[in-house]
């Protein structure tokens, strides 16, 4: 089948090349969306750093898988000669550089220490960096795996939240584009279309990236989804309007209470979600959870250049420029989790 | 004295020239800040009509005396051989050209309807064209000192209202830019620094036509008031981190029961601070006031183009663009106007 969301295309993918055993890391260029589909294609480490900085690969779970594969990518083609100490520490001193690159985002550090951690282990059992680089390899096409498994089963637990005839609103892009395939908000939304639940999505346009007007839109487009753009100013006026059932918005970190960080503006929708009487729904693996936050305020919030918001800017005038916020967990009507809905510990 | 806002432009002027009898509008062209203060000199009441559907001439103050402006100019550059019958008419038909051109702000009809009374009144008494003429003129040249002086009381009756070291919200432009000079929100701000009162003001950018990135800033920047600058998303974090006192912002159009419309975004500010326990205010002259409205659910809110959000807009994507949106006066701490606060009637 060749329609729906399985038209849309795999965001990241480790490929090795039998011949040269070099690996290649293919992805979605999503600055370039949604002008054009471009497929990129990174061999070296610092490509893929760079891709990440930049937003070209974003979004939590893809940032977690993406960071292994860096990682898995490095040990195969940068380190030819290497014994296995030199190659550990080679990987370290890479691990490192690229979790401090997004800091917001967990699951970032969460793939990264993923495959370092196999690596150590492995570096303790055996001297060979040839079965380590495979094994590094294998483990980064499971990650693949089992982001789409888990959100595919993230979106039949959150499907079953939505009412019929059901009108979505959510913010930034929580999608396929957002994960290696299939999504975690939007994963929820493919999963309740099949159900014939779904009858459009509000994508607000979520400055200052418009990940909602240039990724969401032109994903649901392929998807066959009906989706509406707004300017994230129009939110509320949407729900006093009644054109909106529920709000249901991805993670870029969750800590043990409930307290959500993701993009900007989302605690804006929480707010005004719970002042319309909607439900606010947070969509995100199990991965998302940082076990060792006990609450929002410990969350780093990213800033991001003042260029972002104005490329000329007035004498004197300042930027204030948070790449996410924290909604607090008593905004928060439920977190999906592809293991049912996250109980505050 | 040349700084602070004194140094600001006037936002606009009609001026008659001596010479040859015929009329111009000088304005501020208002989507070529911040880049550069261009002032544009209309001749004909058609390039205004454009002005004001291009935004180039915007704000609802400024639309009124520009609507008011258009017709006085038109009756002495467009009307050189007419009767007070054939002027009259072709006033009214243009009138109600220059209304349609902007459905919200009821500033431009009221304006508009001023001088059209106004011209009416005259021709019962005189069928002197030249004389109704120079009588629109001086109109509306009372019209533009009006504004200006109605301002300045606005701002003392606001000023009063600010607490010492005030950190200010403001969303769109409510300033000198949109009145003939001084502004309503941003006049509350010149009469309260002056009063040493202001610690600095946060602009939101606004989207989707951006007035609070493009035009607050360079206001602020110009008359010396510290400014920073957040993306409209990024206001629910800066309330819940304590870094804002109060919301101040302008009107389209006051309704008899207090409700207001204003700049799309203004209603989910106004949720905002609610949540978070943060004054409201709305400043605006007493000509926002529709008496004929009941209450904010008779307001025709104007729709305007898709392409304000998107360039590219993917197959089958719709975009709900609404201009403005509604806050009931319930979420409004006090309307203040050059009278005092507004009391609903």
């Amino acid at each position: 089948m060749n329609t729906g969301v399985e038209s849309l295309p795999r965001t990241l993918e480790l490929v090795l090349d039998a011949q040269s055993g070099l690996a290649t890391l293919c992805y979605v260029e999503q600055n370039q969306l949604p002008d054009v589909l471009v497929m990129c294609e990174a061999r070296s480490s610092l490509e893929i750093v760079d891709a990440i900085k930049t937003l070209s690969v974003r979004g939590a779970p893809a940032l977690g898988v993406g960071g292994a594969a860096a990682i898995a990518l490095s040990a195969i083609n940068e380190h030819g000669e290497s014994g296995t100490a030199e190659l550990l520490d080679g990987l370290e001193a890479l691990a490192a550089e690229i979790i401090s690159s997004r800091p917001t985002a967990v699951n970032l550090s969460w793939g990264v220490n993923r495959v370092m951690g196999l690596a150590q282990r492995l570096a303790q059992e055996t001297d060979n960096p040839a079965l380590i680089k495979q094994r590094l390899f294998d483990e980064v096409k499971l990650m693949e795996a089992q982001d789409e498994a888990i959100n595919r089963q993230l979106g039949a637990v959150g499907a079953a939240l939505l009412p019929e005839q059901c009108r979505v609103l959510t913010h930034c892009n929580a999608g396929s584009l957002a994960t290696v395939f299939f999504g975690t908000a939007l994963g929820v939304v493919y999963t309740a279309a099949l159900q014939g639940k779904i009858k459009g999505v509000f994508a607000s346009e979520t400055r200052p990236v418009l990940q909602g007007a240039r990724l969401t839109t032109w994903e649901l487009s392929r998807a066959g989804i009906l989706c509406t753009l707004i300017c994230d100013d129009a939110a509320a006026v949407l729900m006093a309007q009644k054109k909106v059932d529920v709000v249901l918005v991805g993670a870029d970190r969750i800590c043990r209470n409930g307290d959500t960080a993701n993009k900007i503006g989302t605690y804006n929708l929480a707010v005004l979600a719970r002042h319309h009487g909607l439900p606010f729904y947070i969509a995100a693996p199990t991965s998302t959870i940082d076990t060792t936050l006990a609450s929002g305020k410990d969350i780093v919030i990213e800033q991001r250049s003042a260029k972002e918001l104005a490329l000329v800017l007035p004498d004197n005038t300042q930027v204030f420029n948070p790449a996410f916020d924290v909604t607090p967990f008593d905004l928060i009507t439920a977190i999906i989790t592809e293991n049912g809905l996250f109980a505050p510990f």
